[in-house]
């Protein structure tokens, strides 16, 4: 998502003690930061933070990760990951990062769950299709990590019915497939600020996959 | 689908020449019975016929075979084939047939492509889920006959879902996923009656999948 220039943004990202600040290169040891064996949640595009922070605010015996592209949209989100953090014990960090680098900077099976929330459907332009996170490619990266679960939400018909065939084709596992997420909301599902706004529109999609055996 | 007794449907069934009257019990060897190499294309549960007829009208070049097991609709339905039989020239076949008795009255490799159209989504009833046309028991009979791909289309949002997961799980590829098939309707999408009908309550689910590669 995009936000407007946040003056407090800079800041914010240099004193938020939830921010991950890491070396200019090589690899984000997540267990290491965490330091327990409990497990390990990323969001890929947290938006301004009000899914990850709820979630860490249910499941405090679940260490959740966020990162994002957008400096004044992190800022956000951990602003109010931090704002929480000192209301309820919570295991939530920050970083500012782009998905493209999701490979060579964390450490294969330290993730345990990937959550994809309503990413940019890059529409009707085939030569884009690439960048969609559940693209082919992606789907490798995630597997190349050992991420053993990928739980992704979109309001975009077309972005679900790509991903649908994507998961499909690369061998994943689908199960819990949603066509209308909202017609039957389950109790564990943290509606994020997009969602709220865009299930009014039309239908929420939502799938949970698991990559290849071979590949786990 | 079910109809009311029709009092001419015996009569029609008796004499009507599109009818496949097989025996008892055996195969029923479809290639004979078209005398024809081209393709052989079957639609399970024809209702009242629209689907399998409009499209033996477009495409005379196939054979298409259409199995019910309610006597007075395959009457009807065939009675609307025959009278299409009248006007241009056509490759149309009916037969009155249960659909569990698939895999023993059909020969492996003789059927092309199988249509199921707004089968009954057995709905909200876990011990139902068998009777599913689109249950891994009924996939694996299609695997049996070596049939290469399943055209499925449903409105039940729910059946659709099993589906979906149905078909991945069993290690089917799935393409040309449609989550609101009249959204961008395909040039050689044949509505069915039900379908017309339905359309204006929710979406038309649709999609293609061949079985996994070592059962073809």
């Amino acid at each position: 998502m995009r936000a407007r220039r946040k003056k407090w943004a800079p800041a914010e990202l240099d004193s938020n003690p939830l921010i991950i600040r890491p070396t200019a290169e090589g690899a984000i040891p997540l267990r290491a930061h965490f330091n327990n064996s409990r497990p390990i949640h990323m969001e890929i595009g947290c938006g301004k933070g009000r899914f990850i922070t709820e979630n860490a605010r249910r499941n405090p015996h679940i260490n959740y990760i966020a990162i994002e592209r957008e400096q004044a949209v992190l800022a956000a989100a951990a602003r109010r990951g931090e704002a929480l953090a000192q209301e309820t014990p919570l295991s939530l960090a920050f970083l500012l990062l782009d998905v493209t680098e999701l490979a060579t900077r964390f450490i294969p099976e330290e993730i345990d769950r990937l959550y994809i929330n309503f990413c940019d459907p890059w529409p009707n332009k085939k030569k884009w299709a690439k960048r969609r996170l559940t693209h082919a490619n992606f789907l490798r990266l995630y597997t190349q990590l050992a991420i053993p679960e990928v739980h992704f939400k979109t309001d975009n018909r077309i972005l679900f019915e790509f991903s649908l065939e994507s998961f499909n084709a690369e061998g994943w596992k689908m199960q819990n497939i949603s066509l209308d997420l909202h017609a039957n909301m389950p109790e564990d599902n943290v509606v994020t600020e997009y969602e709220e706004k865009f299930s009014k529109h039309g239908p929420i999609y939502r799938l949970e996959a698991m990559p290849p055996k071979a590949m786990r």
